[in-house]
Protein backbone atom coordinates (compact mmCIF):
# COMPACT_ATOMS: atom_id res chain seq x y z
CA UNK A 1 0.00 0.00 0.00
CA UNK A 2 1.52 3.24 -0.80
CA UNK A 3 0.68 6.67 0.17
CA UNK A 4 -1.46 7.99 -2.65
CA UNK A 5 -3.64 5.18 -1.52
CA UNK A 6 -4.56 7.10 1.51
CA UNK A 7 -5.93 10.07 -0.13
CA UNK A 8 -9.39 8.98 -0.50
CA UNK A 9 -9.33 8.16 3.24
CA UNK A 10 -7.71 11.72 3.73
CA UNK A 11 -10.53 13.23 2.51
CA UNK A 12 -13.18 11.38 4.26
CA UNK A 13 -11.07 12.97 7.11
CA UNK A 14 -11.32 16.26 6.02
CA UNK A 15 -15.10 16.17 5.56
CA UNK A 16 -15.64 14.67 8.70
CA UNK A 17 -13.28 17.17 10.84
CA UNK A 18 -14.67 20.17 9.21
CA UNK A 19 -18.61 19.05 10.10
CA UNK A 20 -17.52 19.42 13.59
CA UNK A 21 -15.46 22.37 13.61
CA UNK A 22 -17.29 25.14 11.62
CA UNK A 23 -20.59 25.24 13.79
CA UNK A 24 -17.94 27.07 16.64
CA UNK A 25 -16.60 29.00 13.37
CA UNK A 26 -17.21 33.01 13.83
CA UNK A 27 -19.54 31.86 17.33
CA UNK A 28 -18.51 32.71 20.50
CA UNK A 29 -16.15 30.71 22.01
CA UNK A 30 -14.62 30.05 25.64
CA UNK A 31 -11.16 30.06 24.87
CA UNK A 32 -9.20 28.43 27.34
CA UNK A 33 -5.21 29.52 27.69
CA UNK A 34 -3.40 25.81 27.46
CA UNK A 35 -0.10 27.99 27.83
CA UNK A 36 1.92 28.39 30.44
CA UNK A 37 2.51 32.23 31.42
CA UNK A 38 3.84 31.85 27.59
CA UNK A 39 2.77 33.60 24.42
CA UNK A 40 -1.54 33.78 24.11
CA UNK A 41 -2.55 29.72 23.12
CA UNK A 42 -6.08 29.09 22.28
CA UNK A 43 -7.60 25.79 22.90
CA UNK A 44 -11.43 25.75 21.21
CA UNK A 45 -13.72 23.33 21.55
CA UNK A 46 -13.89 23.18 17.63
CA UNK A 47 -9.98 21.91 18.02
CA UNK A 48 -10.72 18.90 20.28
CA UNK A 49 -13.81 18.11 18.35
CA UNK A 50 -11.74 18.32 14.73
CA UNK A 51 -9.50 15.87 16.60
CA UNK A 52 -11.78 13.43 18.19
CA UNK A 53 -13.74 13.27 15.41
CA UNK A 54 -10.27 12.09 13.43
CA UNK A 55 -8.61 10.35 15.90
CA UNK A 56 -11.80 7.96 16.23
CA UNK A 57 -11.87 7.08 12.45
CA UNK A 58 -8.44 6.19 11.92
CA UNK A 59 -8.10 4.19 14.94
CA UNK A 60 -11.43 1.98 13.39
CA UNK A 61 -9.54 2.07 10.35
CA UNK A 62 -6.18 1.85 10.47
CA UNK A 63 -5.65 0.58 14.27
CA UNK A 64 -1.63 -0.46 13.77
CA UNK A 65 -0.95 3.23 12.76
CA UNK A 66 -0.03 5.75 15.10
CA UNK A 67 -1.48 9.17 16.00
CA UNK A 68 0.25 12.30 16.73
CA UNK A 69 -1.86 14.96 17.72
CA UNK A 70 -2.10 18.96 18.97
CA UNK A 71 -5.23 18.43 21.91
CA UNK A 72 -4.83 14.64 22.68
CA UNK A 73 -1.04 13.80 22.43
CA UNK A 74 0.61 10.80 20.88
CA UNK A 75 0.08 6.96 20.28
CA UNK A 76 2.25 4.58 18.66
CA UNK A 77 4.62 7.08 17.10
CA UNK A 78 7.28 4.11 16.12
CA UNK A 79 4.15 2.66 13.76
CA UNK A 80 5.29 2.26 10.26
CA UNK A 81 2.40 4.89 9.18
CA UNK A 82 1.92 8.13 11.77
CA UNK A 83 -1.07 10.22 11.11
CA UNK A 84 0.02 13.92 12.30
CA UNK A 85 -3.22 16.12 13.30
CA UNK A 86 -3.38 19.80 13.88
CA UNK A 87 -7.53 19.82 13.61
CA UNK A 88 -7.02 24.67 13.34
CA UNK A 89 -3.67 25.31 12.71
CA UNK A 90 -4.45 29.33 13.39
CA UNK A 91 -6.26 29.35 16.25
CA UNK A 92 -5.95 33.20 16.58
CA UNK A 93 -7.04 33.36 12.80
CA UNK A 94 -9.61 30.87 13.61
CA UNK A 95 -10.80 33.28 17.10
CA UNK A 96 -10.62 36.11 14.88
CA UNK A 97 -13.29 35.37 12.63
CA UNK A 98 -10.53 34.98 10.04
CA UNK A 99 -10.54 32.19 7.07
CA UNK A 100 -6.63 31.92 7.49
CA UNK A 101 -6.94 28.74 9.35
CA UNK A 102 -7.01 24.96 7.89
CA UNK A 103 -7.06 21.95 9.08
CA UNK A 104 -3.69 19.72 8.63
CA UNK A 105 -3.79 16.51 8.35
CA UNK A 106 -0.25 14.41 7.80
CA UNK A 107 1.10 11.14 7.21
CA UNK A 108 4.43 10.05 7.88
CA UNK A 109 5.98 6.66 7.08
CA UNK A 110 9.10 5.52 8.44
CA UNK A 111 8.90 9.30 10.11
CA UNK A 112 8.60 11.04 7.03
CA UNK A 113 6.38 13.17 5.66
CA UNK A 114 4.64 10.89 2.24
CA UNK A 115 1.07 12.64 2.10
CA UNK A 116 -0.38 16.27 3.42
CA UNK A 117 -3.52 17.84 2.98
CA UNK A 118 -4.29 21.50 4.07
CA UNK A 119 -8.60 21.63 4.46
CA UNK A 120 -9.72 25.42 5.03
CA UNK A 121 -13.63 24.27 5.62
CA UNK A 122 -15.02 28.02 4.93
CA UNK A 123 -13.47 28.59 1.43
CA UNK A 124 -14.19 25.02 0.79
CA UNK A 125 -10.66 24.77 0.01
CA UNK A 126 -8.20 21.25 -0.37
CA UNK A 127 -4.51 21.36 -1.10
CA UNK A 128 -3.00 18.21 -1.39
CA UNK A 129 0.57 16.97 -2.18
CA UNK A 130 3.00 13.68 -1.82
CA UNK A 131 6.06 14.85 -2.57
CA UNK A 132 5.98 14.35 -5.99
CA UNK A 133 2.87 16.01 -6.88
CA UNK A 134 0.46 18.57 -5.45
CA UNK A 135 -3.30 20.12 -6.19
CA UNK A 136 -5.85 22.41 -5.04
CA UNK A 137 -9.50 21.43 -5.09
CA UNK A 138 -12.22 24.27 -4.69
CA UNK A 139 -15.54 25.23 -5.17
CA UNK A 140 -14.58 26.48 -8.75
CA UNK A 141 -12.57 23.48 -9.91
CA UNK A 142 -9.13 22.14 -9.54
CA UNK A 143 -5.37 22.58 -10.40
CA UNK A 144 -2.50 21.42 -9.95
CA UNK A 145 -0.29 23.14 -7.84
CA UNK A 146 3.66 24.39 -9.24
CA UNK A 147 5.67 26.66 -7.00
CA UNK A 148 6.96 29.81 -9.48
CA UNK A 149 10.34 30.13 -10.58
CA UNK A 150 12.08 33.29 -8.33
CA UNK A 151 15.75 33.19 -8.00
CA UNK A 152 16.27 36.71 -6.05
CA UNK A 153 15.22 37.88 -2.70
CA UNK A 154 14.51 41.08 -4.09
CA UNK A 155 11.61 39.75 -6.26
CA UNK A 156 10.36 37.94 -3.80
CA UNK A 157 7.34 37.67 -1.27
CA UNK A 158 7.91 36.87 1.94
CA UNK A 159 5.48 35.16 4.73
CA UNK A 160 5.10 34.78 8.48
CA UNK A 161 2.23 34.18 10.52
CA UNK A 162 3.98 37.26 12.92
CA UNK A 163 7.05 39.19 13.16
CA UNK A 164 6.73 38.69 17.13
CA UNK A 165 7.26 35.10 16.79
CA UNK A 166 10.75 35.73 16.51
CA UNK A 167 13.58 36.94 19.19
CA UNK A 168 16.87 37.78 19.40
CA UNK A 169 19.23 36.17 16.89
CA UNK A 170 16.33 34.90 15.27
CA UNK A 171 14.76 37.76 14.70
CA UNK A 172 17.76 39.73 13.61
CA UNK A 173 18.15 36.61 10.99
CA UNK A 174 14.63 37.54 9.63
CA UNK A 175 14.60 40.97 9.72
CA UNK A 176 17.92 40.03 7.42
CA UNK A 177 15.81 38.50 4.79
CA UNK A 178 12.68 40.64 5.51
CA UNK A 179 14.64 44.09 4.21
CA UNK A 180 15.95 42.11 1.08
CA UNK A 181 12.88 40.91 0.06
CA UNK A 182 10.16 42.72 -2.31
CA UNK A 183 7.51 42.88 0.63
CA UNK A 184 6.45 41.20 3.22
CA UNK A 185 2.88 39.49 4.46
CA UNK A 186 2.10 38.13 7.93
CA UNK A 187 -0.87 36.62 9.60
CA UNK A 188 -1.13 33.81 7.39
CA UNK A 189 -0.08 30.21 9.50
CA UNK A 190 -0.68 27.61 7.11
CA UNK A 191 -2.09 29.31 4.08
CA UNK A 192 1.00 30.78 3.56
CA UNK A 193 2.88 27.41 2.87
CA UNK A 194 -0.05 26.53 0.18
CA UNK A 195 0.01 29.31 -1.65
CA UNK A 196 3.61 29.04 -1.96
CA UNK A 197 2.96 25.39 -3.81
CA UNK A 198 0.28 27.95 -6.08
CA UNK A 199 3.14 30.48 -7.02
CA UNK A 200 2.23 33.52 -5.65
CA UNK A 201 4.82 33.65 -2.35
CA UNK A 202 7.93 32.27 -2.27
CA UNK A 203 9.52 32.22 1.03
CA UNK A 204 8.01 31.26 4.51
CA UNK A 205 10.12 31.83 7.40
CA UNK A 206 8.49 30.65 10.70
CA UNK A 207 10.16 28.87 13.81
CA UNK A 208 8.78 27.10 17.09
CA UNK A 209 7.00 25.01 14.82
CA UNK A 210 5.78 21.91 16.00
CA UNK A 211 6.00 18.84 13.79
CA UNK A 212 1.80 19.07 13.29
CA UNK A 213 2.32 22.48 12.41
CA UNK A 214 4.28 21.18 9.31
CA UNK A 215 4.43 17.47 8.51
CA UNK A 216 1.15 18.27 6.54
CA UNK A 217 2.49 21.08 4.53
CA UNK A 218 5.66 19.86 3.53
CA UNK A 219 4.45 17.07 0.98
CA UNK A 220 2.34 19.80 -0.40
CA UNK A 221 5.55 22.11 -1.09
CA UNK A 222 8.01 19.65 -2.10
CA UNK A 223 4.91 18.25 -4.95
CA UNK A 224 4.82 21.69 -6.39
CA UNK A 225 8.71 21.94 -6.74
CA UNK A 226 9.58 23.73 -3.68
CA UNK A 227 11.63 22.96 -0.41
CA UNK A 228 11.16 23.00 2.85
CA UNK A 229 13.85 22.29 5.87
CA UNK A 230 14.89 23.58 8.81
CA UNK A 231 17.04 27.04 9.26
CA UNK A 232 19.96 24.52 9.48
CA UNK A 233 19.03 22.39 6.40
CA UNK A 234 17.61 19.34 7.80
CA UNK A 235 14.26 17.90 7.48
CA UNK A 236 10.86 19.56 8.48
CA UNK A 237 9.32 16.57 9.94
CA UNK A 238 10.49 17.32 13.67
CA UNK A 239 9.50 21.03 13.19
CA UNK A 240 11.42 23.69 14.94
CA UNK A 241 12.64 26.67 12.54
CA UNK A 242 11.50 26.21 9.45
CA UNK A 243 12.38 27.58 5.93
CA UNK A 244 10.22 26.98 2.66
CA UNK A 245 10.78 27.95 -0.78
CA UNK A 246 9.13 27.97 -4.31
CA UNK A 247 12.44 28.34 -6.45
CA UNK A 248 15.42 25.98 -4.90
CA UNK A 249 17.98 28.18 -5.65
CA UNK A 250 16.08 30.79 -3.55
CA UNK A 251 16.26 28.61 -0.43
CA UNK A 252 19.57 27.96 -0.83
CA UNK A 253 20.22 32.09 -0.91
CA UNK A 254 17.74 32.53 2.07
CA UNK A 255 19.21 29.63 4.13
CA UNK A 256 23.01 31.61 3.84
CA UNK A 257 21.31 34.74 4.72
CA UNK A 258 19.69 33.46 7.79
CA UNK A 259 22.73 31.85 8.98
CA UNK A 260 24.77 34.56 8.24
CA UNK B 1 -33.90 59.72 -1.44
CA UNK B 2 -32.14 58.57 1.66
CA UNK B 3 -29.25 56.37 1.86
CA UNK B 4 -30.45 53.18 2.12
CA UNK B 5 -31.70 53.75 -1.23
CA UNK B 6 -28.72 52.97 -2.91
CA UNK B 7 -28.25 49.43 -1.15
CA UNK B 8 -29.81 47.47 -4.09
CA UNK B 9 -27.27 49.69 -6.55
CA UNK B 10 -24.21 48.80 -4.32
CA UNK B 11 -25.13 45.13 -4.41
CA UNK B 12 -25.28 45.88 -8.65
CA UNK B 13 -21.96 47.45 -8.37
CA UNK B 14 -20.62 44.44 -6.27
CA UNK B 15 -21.15 42.33 -8.51
CA UNK B 16 -19.78 43.81 -11.87
CA UNK B 17 -16.45 44.79 -9.84
CA UNK B 18 -16.35 40.61 -8.73
CA UNK B 19 -16.75 39.37 -12.63
CA UNK B 20 -14.30 42.60 -13.54
CA UNK B 21 -11.69 41.78 -10.82
CA UNK B 22 -12.04 37.81 -10.39
CA UNK B 23 -10.26 36.60 -13.35
CA UNK B 24 -7.00 37.97 -12.05
CA UNK B 25 -7.46 36.38 -8.98
CA UNK B 26 -4.49 34.04 -8.36
CA UNK B 27 -3.26 34.34 -11.75
CA UNK B 28 0.49 35.88 -12.84
CA UNK B 29 0.27 39.30 -12.71
CA UNK B 30 2.13 42.24 -14.03
CA UNK B 31 2.00 44.13 -11.04
CA UNK B 32 2.99 48.09 -12.01
CA UNK B 33 5.05 49.84 -8.78
CA UNK B 34 2.95 52.93 -8.31
CA UNK B 35 5.01 54.23 -5.56
CA UNK B 36 7.90 56.68 -5.67
CA UNK B 37 10.75 55.29 -3.54
CA UNK B 38 8.19 54.20 -0.87
CA UNK B 39 7.13 51.14 0.12
CA UNK B 40 6.23 48.48 -2.34
CA UNK B 41 2.19 49.32 -3.69
CA UNK B 42 0.84 46.75 -6.19
CA UNK B 43 -1.20 48.09 -8.80
CA UNK B 44 -2.90 45.40 -10.46
CA UNK B 45 -4.76 45.17 -13.85
CA UNK B 46 -7.64 43.62 -11.96
CA UNK B 47 -8.17 46.87 -9.43
CA UNK B 48 -8.38 49.46 -12.93
CA UNK B 49 -10.67 46.82 -14.73
CA UNK B 50 -12.75 46.95 -11.04
CA UNK B 51 -12.62 50.47 -10.99
CA UNK B 52 -13.26 51.22 -14.33
CA UNK B 53 -16.82 49.13 -14.44
CA UNK B 54 -18.29 50.42 -11.12
CA UNK B 55 -17.14 54.36 -12.39
CA UNK B 56 -18.92 53.88 -15.81
CA UNK B 57 -22.08 52.41 -13.59
CA UNK B 58 -22.24 55.20 -11.73
CA UNK B 59 -22.13 57.90 -14.30
CA UNK B 60 -24.77 56.23 -16.16
CA UNK B 61 -26.89 56.01 -13.35
CA UNK B 62 -26.13 58.94 -10.94
CA UNK B 63 -24.66 61.65 -13.42
CA UNK B 64 -24.93 64.29 -10.55
CA UNK B 65 -22.76 62.62 -8.08
CA UNK B 66 -19.32 62.83 -7.38
CA UNK B 67 -16.18 60.00 -7.47
CA UNK B 68 -13.31 59.35 -5.60
CA UNK B 69 -11.44 56.34 -6.63
CA UNK B 70 -7.97 54.99 -5.98
CA UNK B 71 -7.17 53.95 -9.52
CA UNK B 72 -8.60 57.02 -11.67
CA UNK B 73 -8.87 60.27 -9.31
CA UNK B 74 -11.66 62.45 -8.15
CA UNK B 75 -14.47 63.76 -9.87
CA UNK B 76 -17.40 66.29 -8.81
CA UNK B 77 -15.86 65.68 -5.00
CA UNK B 78 -18.50 68.97 -3.94
CA UNK B 79 -21.57 66.90 -5.16
CA UNK B 80 -23.93 65.78 -2.23
CA UNK B 81 -23.53 62.70 -2.76
CA UNK B 82 -19.98 61.28 -3.74
CA UNK B 83 -18.62 57.44 -4.42
CA UNK B 84 -15.71 56.19 -2.82
CA UNK B 85 -14.19 53.35 -4.20
CA UNK B 86 -11.18 51.26 -3.83
CA UNK B 87 -11.91 48.13 -6.10
CA UNK B 88 -9.27 46.12 -4.09
CA UNK B 89 -8.12 47.43 -0.66
CA UNK B 90 -5.05 45.02 0.34
CA UNK B 91 -3.58 44.52 -2.87
CA UNK B 92 -0.83 42.64 -1.27
CA UNK B 93 -2.65 40.38 0.14
CA UNK B 94 -4.38 39.98 -3.48
CA UNK B 95 -1.20 39.41 -5.45
CA UNK B 96 -0.31 36.87 -2.34
CA UNK B 97 -3.44 34.81 -3.31
CA UNK B 98 -4.93 34.98 0.27
CA UNK B 99 -8.68 35.95 0.46
CA UNK B 100 -8.25 39.20 2.82
CA UNK B 101 -8.31 41.38 0.60
CA UNK B 102 -12.00 43.15 -0.64
CA UNK B 103 -13.61 45.47 -2.44
CA UNK B 104 -14.72 48.67 -1.02
CA UNK B 105 -17.97 50.70 -1.89
CA UNK B 106 -18.67 53.99 -0.15
CA UNK B 107 -20.97 56.62 -0.29
CA UNK B 108 -20.64 59.84 1.28
CA UNK B 109 -23.56 62.74 1.83
CA UNK B 110 -22.35 66.42 2.51
CA UNK B 111 -19.29 64.85 2.94
CA UNK B 112 -19.70 62.16 5.84
CA UNK B 113 -19.72 58.20 5.62
CA UNK B 114 -23.70 57.19 5.01
CA UNK B 115 -23.36 54.38 3.08
CA UNK B 116 -20.49 51.50 2.81
CA UNK B 117 -19.94 47.95 1.79
CA UNK B 118 -17.07 45.64 1.78
CA UNK B 119 -17.28 43.21 -0.63
CA UNK B 120 -15.00 39.45 -0.65
CA UNK B 121 -15.87 38.19 -4.23
CA UNK B 122 -13.53 34.74 -3.62
CA UNK B 123 -15.13 33.50 -0.19
CA UNK B 124 -18.64 35.66 -1.59
CA UNK B 125 -19.31 37.85 1.34
CA UNK B 126 -20.84 41.48 1.30
CA UNK B 127 -20.50 43.36 4.64
CA UNK B 128 -22.61 46.84 4.72
CA UNK B 129 -24.12 48.74 6.94
CA UNK B 130 -25.79 52.65 6.86
CA UNK B 131 -24.23 53.94 10.17
CA UNK B 132 -27.44 52.77 12.35
CA UNK B 133 -27.63 49.06 11.18
CA UNK B 134 -25.08 46.59 9.47
CA UNK B 135 -25.10 42.77 8.13
CA UNK B 136 -23.12 40.33 6.71
CA UNK B 137 -24.48 38.17 3.88
CA UNK B 138 -22.84 34.96 2.52
CA UNK B 139 -23.09 31.69 0.53
CA UNK B 140 -24.41 30.28 3.74
CA UNK B 141 -27.10 32.99 4.57
CA UNK B 142 -26.95 36.15 6.02
CA UNK B 143 -26.76 37.84 10.10
CA UNK B 144 -27.16 41.20 11.93
CA UNK B 145 -23.47 42.34 12.50
CA UNK B 146 -23.08 43.55 16.16
CA UNK B 147 -19.83 44.78 17.82
CA UNK B 148 -19.39 42.51 21.11
CA UNK B 149 -18.38 44.10 24.66
CA UNK B 150 -14.81 44.43 25.56
CA UNK B 151 -14.03 47.07 27.87
CA UNK B 152 -10.31 45.84 28.80
CA UNK B 153 -7.53 46.13 26.79
CA UNK B 154 -6.73 43.20 28.42
CA UNK B 155 -9.05 40.84 26.96
CA UNK B 156 -9.13 42.48 23.56
CA UNK B 157 -8.36 41.24 20.31
CA UNK B 158 -6.06 44.05 18.00
CA UNK B 159 -5.40 43.74 14.52
CA UNK B 160 -3.62 45.92 11.99
CA UNK B 161 -2.54 45.46 8.39
CA UNK B 162 1.34 45.13 9.69
CA UNK B 163 2.97 46.63 12.73
CA UNK B 164 5.48 47.71 9.52
CA UNK B 165 3.13 50.71 8.78
CA UNK B 166 4.05 52.74 11.77
CA UNK B 167 7.30 54.59 12.55
CA UNK B 168 8.77 56.80 15.12
CA UNK B 169 6.18 57.63 17.52
CA UNK B 170 3.69 56.18 15.69
CA UNK B 171 5.23 52.92 16.29
CA UNK B 172 5.59 53.84 20.31
CA UNK B 173 2.04 54.85 20.61
CA UNK B 174 0.85 51.33 18.33
CA UNK B 175 3.20 48.97 20.84
CA UNK B 176 2.09 50.50 23.85
CA UNK B 177 -1.58 49.34 23.09
CA UNK B 178 0.10 45.94 21.29
CA UNK B 179 1.78 45.17 25.22
CA UNK B 180 -1.88 45.22 26.93
CA UNK B 181 -3.89 43.75 24.62
CA UNK B 182 -4.88 40.03 24.74
CA UNK B 183 -3.28 39.59 21.18
CA UNK B 184 -2.82 40.89 17.95
CA UNK B 185 -3.32 39.69 14.89
CA UNK B 186 -1.93 41.24 11.72
CA UNK B 187 -2.47 40.93 8.17
CA UNK B 188 -5.93 41.54 8.00
CA UNK B 189 -6.63 44.57 5.62
CA UNK B 190 -10.39 45.70 5.40
CA UNK B 191 -11.49 42.40 6.64
CA UNK B 192 -9.88 43.36 10.26
CA UNK B 193 -12.94 46.08 10.33
CA UNK B 194 -15.68 43.61 8.81
CA UNK B 195 -14.68 41.36 12.00
CA UNK B 196 -14.90 44.31 14.64
CA UNK B 197 -18.27 44.77 13.71
CA UNK B 198 -18.78 40.70 13.72
CA UNK B 199 -17.87 40.91 17.51
CA UNK B 200 -15.11 38.68 16.72
CA UNK B 201 -12.10 41.47 16.73
CA UNK B 202 -12.41 44.61 19.29
CA UNK B 203 -9.70 46.95 17.95
CA UNK B 204 -8.00 47.87 14.66
CA UNK B 205 -5.73 50.39 14.28
CA UNK B 206 -3.97 51.75 11.09
CA UNK B 207 -2.34 55.19 9.85
CA UNK B 208 -1.90 56.32 6.44
CA UNK B 209 -5.32 55.15 5.43
CA UNK B 210 -6.49 56.92 2.15
CA UNK B 211 -10.52 58.18 2.40
CA UNK B 212 -11.31 55.37 0.08
CA UNK B 213 -9.53 52.79 2.64
CA UNK B 214 -12.22 53.38 5.15
CA UNK B 215 -14.99 55.41 4.13
CA UNK B 216 -17.14 52.44 3.09
CA UNK B 217 -16.35 50.60 6.55
CA UNK B 218 -16.78 53.46 8.65
CA UNK B 219 -20.90 52.68 8.25
CA UNK B 220 -20.45 49.32 8.91
CA UNK B 221 -18.15 49.65 12.01
CA UNK B 222 -20.76 52.32 13.43
CA UNK B 223 -23.73 50.10 11.82
CA UNK B 224 -22.91 47.34 14.47
CA UNK B 225 -22.49 49.32 17.53
CA UNK B 226 -18.76 50.44 17.28
CA UNK B 227 -16.39 53.60 16.95
CA UNK B 228 -14.38 54.99 14.47
CA UNK B 229 -12.46 58.02 14.46
CA UNK B 230 -8.99 59.24 13.90
CA UNK B 231 -6.41 58.72 16.69
CA UNK B 232 -7.42 62.41 17.55
CA UNK B 233 -10.86 61.64 17.46
CA UNK B 234 -12.02 63.32 14.50
CA UNK B 235 -14.10 62.17 11.69
CA UNK B 236 -12.54 59.15 10.07
CA UNK B 237 -14.05 60.40 6.39
CA UNK B 238 -10.64 62.03 5.77
CA UNK B 239 -8.76 58.68 6.35
CA UNK B 240 -4.73 58.99 8.60
CA UNK B 241 -4.49 57.68 11.13
CA UNK B 242 -7.17 55.31 12.37
CA UNK B 243 -8.66 53.58 15.55
CA UNK B 244 -11.82 51.96 15.44
CA UNK B 245 -13.31 49.45 18.61
CA UNK B 246 -15.87 47.47 19.19
CA UNK B 247 -16.84 48.82 22.50
CA UNK B 248 -16.95 52.51 22.61
CA UNK B 249 -15.33 52.73 26.40
CA UNK B 250 -12.63 50.69 24.45
CA UNK B 251 -12.36 53.37 21.74
CA UNK B 252 -11.53 56.02 24.70
CA UNK B 253 -8.78 53.84 26.69
CA UNK B 254 -6.91 53.13 23.28
CA UNK B 255 -7.21 56.98 21.86
CA UNK B 256 -6.10 58.04 25.34
CA UNK B 257 -3.38 55.38 25.34
CA UNK B 258 -2.58 55.98 21.75
CA UNK B 259 -2.24 59.65 23.22
CA UNK B 260 -0.02 59.32 26.51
Amino acid sequence: MTAVDFAAFVDDLATLSGTAIMPFFRTTLAAADKSRGGMFDPVTEADRAGEAAMRQMIKRTFPSHGIIGEEYGDERTDAEFVWVLDPIDGTKAFISGLPMWGTLIGLTRHGEPCYGMMHQPFTRERFTGDGGFARWRGPTGERTLRTRACESLGDAILSCTSPRMFRGAELEAFERVEREARLARFGCDCYAYCMLAAGLIDVVIETDLKPYDIVALAPIVTGAGGVVTTWSGESAAKGGAIVAAGDPRLHEKVLKLLNA
